[in-house]
């Protein structure tokens, strides 16, 4: 796949979220170019918010929907993007009064789940 | 109604974001009571998110699960909190990635009718 | 229309709940057949549940998925059910926690509505 | 804005679909821009589903996630795609069953509204 | 932590729906909090709806939420608040038709995985 | 059970869309009932759309909805049904613009699930 410009921005932009490129095979491979170059180039590669604006209601959108394989990728992001893991609880118990009591229960525990994958690996 | 502490502690709150105190027969009474004291007093008044952040990710929670009514009395809150019409469309523009193409559109189309309604009022 | 087993049974139960008959032209002629026969005859019709624990557990599914014309006829037929308005408030504070503060506030909005509805009837 | 191939293969899609192509202020210009390009060009532009299978399984996700607005917009489309009235109440009466019984409601009212308003028009 | 009134309340009331009192590190510390103070305390604790009732449509909201895990901590909760397994089961093939059939089908699964539960351990 | 006609009709046709008729025991009795005779036989039976729409559509609402296991069982179906893989994930693709982003990234981690495991099975 030649690496159009916006690739190259979406890539970038990833790589500063996650910490690492996109990586074939890491999804459907035409999903994977769609993701990197309209998701992450032209939309996360907007001027207009911070990338840690970005990272926070992006956290906020896949906690009260519920997408907890999402959100345990993007609360990775969030902590690399400068977001606190007391701001993130605070986010989970703030949020379960908007998208219901089952949101705060189980944004916390994957929150805890991530920050004990990462104490984990750090030993 | 006695004013206990947490009811002045979230009716500052609210005052502090939607530039007006909660007002008797704004909603069902007792649950303005809880909406005043557990909402605002509790969750709101908490530190460990400014004001600004807490607005940020309900206006992201709110848009996404499409809570059209309550999303326009955020945004005004939004505003107040120091969060620009710029960054308000660019909030939108970002979660019609993560809730679906109507997301965007809608939220969109409210922030405008709210900022239409604003500047009526200012002429 | 040859009357079935199922239609009468199912037109019975939905007399009992909203007080009349399925009018033809309520809704589209194969949905209403389905409705009458499927939902009112084979699943309301059952037993196993008090009329009035289905209207409760309807009205409660409805609140919380944001269905607000449907949640207008039901809180109709839960008031006809036996379910007092008080009931019907207390319902939906106990619902803003698990559905999120909005399902709150627009559950009582949509409540006061129908019971405005009623009592501008009486008068 | 000069127009990008991306641009006039998105804007040839929406005309296509819905009759006519994008107008300038129809939405917010950045996100009228991504639309044009990323959803219509890139996504819907793409080969291996025929216009028909994209805008019913479109018309199906506004349906159960309850987006009426958009819902409005695609049922037009859809029967530009050449998808026949009956097909489209049929298709209302069978999600029904999957997103529940508002769905189906809803769903065949605002079915009906469009036809009405084509039936209007054309008087 | 002092045990404020709200606290006793709280603990009391899911002592009566749970069969135990609140732990701590059941959940984070200051969630916790709020769960017992304000949401049992508070909204559980009222009067204007029986716990029965209380637990019936808490089971109904979180099976249309397609909530599992809070839905299986409630359905022990139905169980000890005195509603049948049959009437817990009749409530699932209700709920199919308003939350559309996936939420009949995991309804009646994780009913059925509870009531498994509880027999293994009786035996 | 007596086998009614609609049974029959139900019967046969979740054995022409799943490969094999409904079992005893595969889900709570009633609901089998229900869902053989009301669903498959009233419903899925109906013509108006062919058993490959009726397919589609029912995966398009699964997907946006994230009933990750109902979808399972529908992609065989779909499968069975004549549409190829790349529907498949190019439906997934499309969705992700109307469900949000997750609904793309699981529904093509899903598809493939389904896929390898029938690969799996034919070695």
């Amino acid at each position: 796949m030649a690496e159009s410009e916006r690739w190259k921005k979406g890539a970038a932009k990833m790589k500063e979220l996650f910490g690492r490129e996109p990586q074939p095979g890491q999804m459907q491979e035409d999903f994977l170019k769609i993701t990197v170059e309209n998701l992450f180039g032209d939309v996360w590669g907007r001027p207009g918010l911070e990338l840690r604006e970005r990272s926070m209601i992006t956290v906020a959108a896949l906690t009260v929907l519920a997408r907890e394989r999402e959100l345990k990728v993007h609360l990775r992001g969030a902590l690399n993007a400068g977001i606190s893991r007391e701001k993130i609880n605070e986010i989970m118990i703030h949020l379960a009064h908007y998208g219901g009591w089952p949101t705060g229960v189980n944004g916390l525990r994957i929150a805890k789940e991530v920050f004990d994958e990462i104490d984990a690996k750090q030993k």
